[in-house]
């Protein structure tokens, strides 16, 4: 199935983006509830800061509800390598594309702002294989685990991609 | 040679000490002008939010001189995983025992608020193989490997510590 049509991409934050955002995450059913709180928090540093900041979103919707979105930015004290913090896509959305041109556009930003490698954490729990399919699947590697960092038997894969000069 | 006399141990910030970290982190000599600026940012976001900034501070002064100190905290979205953000030491002050007994007494205070793991990040570069052994030293061992992560030929070396039980 191709992307839903209709589907309008956005960078700019607006009013009603800090609750789109926590539904979204907790949509998903990936995530613990400080962790939708964490989401959310980022929505509100770059609404309280702006740029400076370090966290820009990119928003994908369809008749304005949000559908999917990422997070994303420059990692402090490196000269090209970027986090992407966040990327959720709604369960009903899922599965046509969107995630990976969410994805796609995302690294296209990241990359004229002078990224060349994009790094992506995820648990390495069982139940968050998809995750990590859905990262090789966009062209990650998982360069490291550190075992038992989010809890005893969960550790934290980081994966990373090397983005080509823009 | 012993800890120099008379070192006080002091954890809550004063109004000197944004300066005062600027000045000891920049006096090593292993940090850019760039990476002070956020060593100093730290100190700023706990005079501002407190606690909920999630950085705590150990100082090490001697008649109100400050000789090094750490920043560390818990890391969002673990159980028991706390980052020791930084941990600097006047050259001075140096090969005395003063960073083993803040890195000791850091991990003292971690533990009591519940940490089991503490991570600890520097380059990979060959100029910071003391900082590597003193982690080493330290009971720290290097989990992962991220190369080119700061910059192209610099890679960032993660070391963890286990600790026991509070």
């Amino acid at each position: 199935m191709p992307e839903p049509s209709g589907i309008v991409y956005r960078r700019d934050l607006l009013p009603g983006d800090r609750e789109a955002v926590g539904r979204v995450v907790r949509a998903t059913g990936f995530f613990s509830a400080e962790e939708a709180a964490i989401a959310q928090e980022l929505v509100d540093e770059r609404m309280a800061r702006g740029e400076a900041s370090g966290y820009s979103f990119l928003f994908a919707e369809a008749e304005g509800n949000l559908l999917g979105y990422t997070c994303f930015g420059p990692i402090a004290g490196s000269v090209h390598s970027f986090d992407l913090y966040w990327i959720a896509v709604l369960p009903g959305a899922q599965g046509r594309g969107l995630g990976k041109n969410l994805m796609a556009e995302s690294e296209r930003i990241m990359a004229v702002c002078g990224a060349r490698r994009v790094y992506a954490d995820t648990s390495a729990r069982p139940q968050y294989e998809p995750t990590r399919a859905f990262y090789r699947s966009c062209g990650y590697t998982q360069e490291a685990l550190l075992v038992d960092f989010y809890a005893p038997g969960d550790g934290k894969a980081i994966f990373v991609k090397i983005l080509p000069a823009a």
